[in-house]
């Protein structure tokens, strides 16, 4: 037998869309027992939301690695970006360390860690990783906001809102229940299709469901021209 | 101050996707403090797969209340069998006891608690509800299966593979990613759809997602003329 060392494991946990209480027994005991924590933030001052849910969690023993994706469209800024961060995690996975990449909501339904999910798979292979899923903001919401999403042979589309006005207006005629990820930055707009469409009562409004600052707005008119924080959703069902 | 009985609490629990780690924290916290446990069952002979998952969690002392719902179409006798389930449960909230209803993955989409819960406001306003949101089988199978669902700009849908061909060809066309549910009593059908759409080969097949009967499926080929769990689904990924 050779004494080949052994590469710790990546780990992406869903740490849920805002309540500590609603991570998995599985992504509890992990966090606790890992030796590194990956938390994703925006830029080097910014406060990172998944690290927010889970850092009461968090042992003075741990590494909390902190790694950066700027917000922008820029391709190549981002994929330099996404290349250290990989590099960053790939250095204490060879020590042997097991690292856990935490995510809000469920790692593969529009998070970050998907695009670091491809390039270990295209730069590491011989990485082990594991998915936990998380509660996502979908599911989150409609609890909160107490609204069934689907039953029935009914069909749910989820969509971030900045996919373009004809595709959400294709979506929003042919679903009977959509959930618009994404709404701040073009809530207005959205709005007005809602209302075009005859869909402004049958929406609601949420945003940082189940953390202490969620927000839910039943009347979505009141919103209009207001500044809407980044982690909110519409739901809307016919 | 008039000494009114309280009602209990009604809690509709997701129980996640089969692991019972894949449990919220909050979840496993109120199943193992609740005095009765709302059970779903198909019929009186039938195993229960929400309470094959937590049944290690509940104590002696607990209430299990078994209540059946016939796996039918007809809306009287499914009809007859809520109410009965609604007043069982509501006789032991009368009693000031707590009742939590469990179901597989999340209480609000694709769930018999919808019903439930549909019932209660109607028949039994005063009942105070929580929702105690659980993984889905879409986010525990993409999990298992190791595929990411949807990032960035891209759609989602998620639709019962009952709900009609035409329906079904319109959504596999408009998505980047579509998540089948219910694929066991059709399957042969949407695979005919899907081979005639150039799918076959961006489909795969979960069932019974993250529990000891986990079954995944790269080559759906295999699946043809063989029948198949009812908790299964497709995920199809252009």
């Amino acid at each position: 037998m050779t004494n080949t060392p052994k590469f710790g494991r990546l780990y992406g946990i869903g740490v849920g869309p805002g309540d500590v209480d609603l991570l998995t027994v599985k992504a509890y005991r992990l966090l606790q027992n890992v030796p590194v924590i990956g938390v994703p933030k925006r830029n080097a001052r910014a406060q990172s939301y998944a690290y927010s849910i889970v850092k009461g969690l968090t042992r003075p023993n741990q590494e909390i690695l902190e790694l950066i994706f700027p917000m922008t469209k820029d391709v190549d800024l981002l994929q330099s970006h996404w290349e250290s961060a990989a590099d960053a995690i790939f250095q204490r996975l060879l020590l042997g360390k097991d690292v856990a990449f935490i995510t809000e909501g469920d790692p593969f339904l529009y998070s970050t860690f998907t695009y670091l999910f491809n390039l270990f798979r295209e730069k590491y292979p011989d990485v082990s990783i594991d998915v936990v899923p998380g509660i996502s903001s979908i599911n989150g919401a409609a609890a909160s906001a107490m609204l069934p999403l689907v039953y029935g042979d009914r069909q749910l589309a989820i969509t971030p809102a900045t996919c373009g006005i004809q595709k959400l207006r294709d979506t929003l005629e042919g679903f009977d229940t959509v959930v618009l990820l994404k709404v701040n930055s073009v809530f207005d707009d959205v709005f007005e299709l809602l209302d075009e469409l005859n869909l402004v009562d049958k929406s609601v409004f949420v945003s940082r469901c189940t953390s202490p600052d969620e927000m839910i707005v039943h009347d979505i008119r009141k919103l209009r021209g207001r500044k809407l924080d980044y982690l909110s959703l519409l739901i809307i069902r016919k």
